[in-house]
């Protein structure tokens, strides 16, 4: 059975969650709490040596880092991943605007202020991270404004990926108050079959 | 023929100059200055809303934006992308570790030093940088001591992402000195059939 080194509260974990829940894959989940440094240990960067979660292994010995190379792994032959060529390039653009211009001001915000809980600590910090936060989710609004999903017109590993910290910005004090398209957008994953919460292990 | 929306000195945008020459595919190159915000004008925003370069145009207003998208996109069915499904997915984990963990310290030193010009204005941000960026080093250190290329002991598309950046390394302060393992890679790189430098347009 797959084994995911995961840490609760994490997006990129609850990506990873999300899609073996909704492909019906079993999984062992394993907890890293991030907090406690453990994934600097000398037995995780044996597994890791990036240090970091989510890490899936599929056969003992066998790990794959990265959320979004896991979603890939995981995603192809299903309908989750397009089978066709210039389909299949854009979901990798969303996957790559995830990671590049999105989480990297989304999800930090998210976790100095609910991880940590130390927003006090992180003021300069989380007013610099606003600008690239709103202009990722002003990319996402316009696309929305005129598709239901992010590639094909259809549910796949491109919306997972956006979805995982997107539906909880707020967390990091991002308003989808004006983000209309975002918000329709987020009802619409949450009633996928199989959907879970990103609170359910 | 293909477009390509590109930035000289961007290694992002090296990385699709170099797979298309070494796949022979002809293209035209067309400068998007980003220092003088050529990317943030009406007409380029309606090519990639996101506002960065590389953008390939595959056809008149079909646009593909993300620089390790495009390598995927033009390496399938090619000898530069595994047709095996554990390695395209290890393609995968080390593009997503370039964007993440190494592309965001060691290009953007570089950025601010040699296309910038500006390292006495960026002096806090270039030390904040360096642990990350020197992090991303040892941990492809540590796979090339063992490994002649990143996935499956051939040249992949994974190789073009992380060289391109790497070999320029310096240019963002970074000493490739003690990493051995590296620097012998970066040869094997460069020994490859129609290699070209960063600075050929």
């Amino acid at each position: 059975m797959y084994k995911l080194y995961d840490f609760l509260p994490s997006g990129n974990g609850y990506k990873v969650r999300l899609l073996l829940t909704q492909l019906d894959i079993p999984f062992e989940r394993i907890e890293v709490n991030i907090l406690n440094q453990e994934t600097r240990t000398p037995d995780f960067l044996a597994k890791n040596p990036n240090g970091r979660v989510p890490t899936l292994e599929l056969e003992p010995g066998q790990f794959l880092a990265e959320s979004n190379a896991i979603l890939y792994y995981l995603s192809q032959e299903t309908d989750f991943f397009p089978r066709d060529r210039w389909q299949a390039a854009q979901v990798m653009q969303w996957l790559f605007f995830e990671q590049y211009s999105h989480e990297p001001y989304i999800a930090t915000s998210r976790y100095w202020i609910t991880c940590l809980g130390q927003p006090e600590n992180y003021q300069t910090q989380l007013a610099q991270k606003q600008p690239g936060g709103y202009a990722a989710l002003q990319v996402m609004e316009q696309h929305l404004a005129e598709h239901d999903y992010f590639v094909g017109d259809r549910y796949t590993i491109a919306d997972i990926a956006l979805f995982a910290y997107t539906h909880v910005a707020p967390e990091g004090n991002f308003d989808l108050g004006r983000f209309a398209a975002i918000r329709d957008w987020i009802q619409r994953i949450q009633a996928q079959p199989r959907h879970i919460p990103i609170t359910q292990a």
